[in-house]
């Protein structure tokens, strides 16, 4: 019995090992926008701490109560998806659908490299992020939604610009999400990205 | 007075904005291991990122039972006095009471952008795993030391050749922390670098 018990902790060390080695991925995924100062493209890593900060520093502006707990561990793992099928950006239209599809099975095949209690418990995670139908899900969204619109108004708009992202795109896209899960978020971003408008920030 | 609270929350959104665009430098300073399978180096807002779910994976590993939502938000904030004073290679000797001086005003300025309920909440987090005394920190740590060593592992040794770094300064600096907080890693460690020393991972 000794024996066994030894044998299943190797296990799911093993297992623990295999799943930080595999999530080690997401360094190499990268996105549209560059970190302000550098030449390089963000990685899907990065942004990932950088939104569990900036959720915590807006925590008294969510639209409801939330469990900042719950935010951060999202938040964590919203993106592990990508390992499989790479950062789509936000304002790609069509194919949704399939993407999500294909990110759930992404997600299933890496968090079930863990045992089953920790990997259900991130999956329901992800998959909670995705339903956005809970108030933790509503703020961590607007935060997604909110941080690389932040970076280009202090980027001159670099990835609107270089994918030829309009104005109007980038309001559609981004609003509806911002003002529901962090409406005072929504009202600081709004003059400012008029005014970014105004200094040719943004693509055709 | 109802204008007043409402500059007194404008205010604290401006605040929350500036948090997060000087953080953003995390990205900025960069380590002395390469994420696998890249040539760049890593930096430390990704790192951060990673030991958080590390940390998550190894949870029943802990030395001890540990607050998970509490070790997380430490690893998020624990490298963040990086910004001002860069990395340093954790096998440099001498120096870390200048240094650790050194971070505590990085982080006293930077966490101080924020009102002053929310800075005292982090500053508290970052000495909390500087001190390394409760079971959180002490798993932190662990989690902390031990992850590079484990890319260095899957990566022929990178960081340590490219440093001089030999097998005797690896294991002295890394064991204490990593048998503390986590042993049953650090069973799973040891044999691993010795094997790892007969292949010539390591420096001079």
């Amino acid at each position: 019995m000794f024996l066994c018990f030894a044998s299943t902790k190797l296990e799911i060390m093993q297992q623990a090992i295999e799943f930080i080695l595999e999530v080690e991925k997401l360094k190499t995924v990268t996105r549209k926008v560059k970190p302000l100062g550098l030449e390089r493209y963000e990685n899907s890593a990065e942004h990932s701490w950088q939104l569990c900060l900036f959720a915590y520093s807006l925590e008294s502006y969510a639209a409801e109560p939330v469990n900042m707990n719950h935010v951060i561990r999202m938040l964590l793992v919203h993106d592990i998806g990508e390992i499989d099928t790479g950062d789509t950006m936000a304002f790609v239209e069509g194919g949704w659908v399939e993407r999500k599809r294909d990110e759930l099975a992404a997600v299933r095949r890496i968090f079930g490299i863990l045992p089953a209690d920790k990997a259900a418990e991130l999956e329901s995670l992800w998959q909670e992020f995705e339903a956005g139908e809970t108030a933790e899900a509503r703020f961590a969204n607007a935060i997604d939604r909110a941080m690389p619109a932040l970076l280009n108004l202090n980027n001159n708009g670099q990835s609107w610009k270089e994918n030829g992202i309009s104005y109007d795109r980038v309001v559609k896209r981004i609003r509806g999400q911002i003002e529901e899960g962090c409406p005072a978020l929504w009202q600081y971003m709004e003059p400012r990205l008029a005014e970014a408008k105004e200094r040719g920030f943004f693509g055709a």
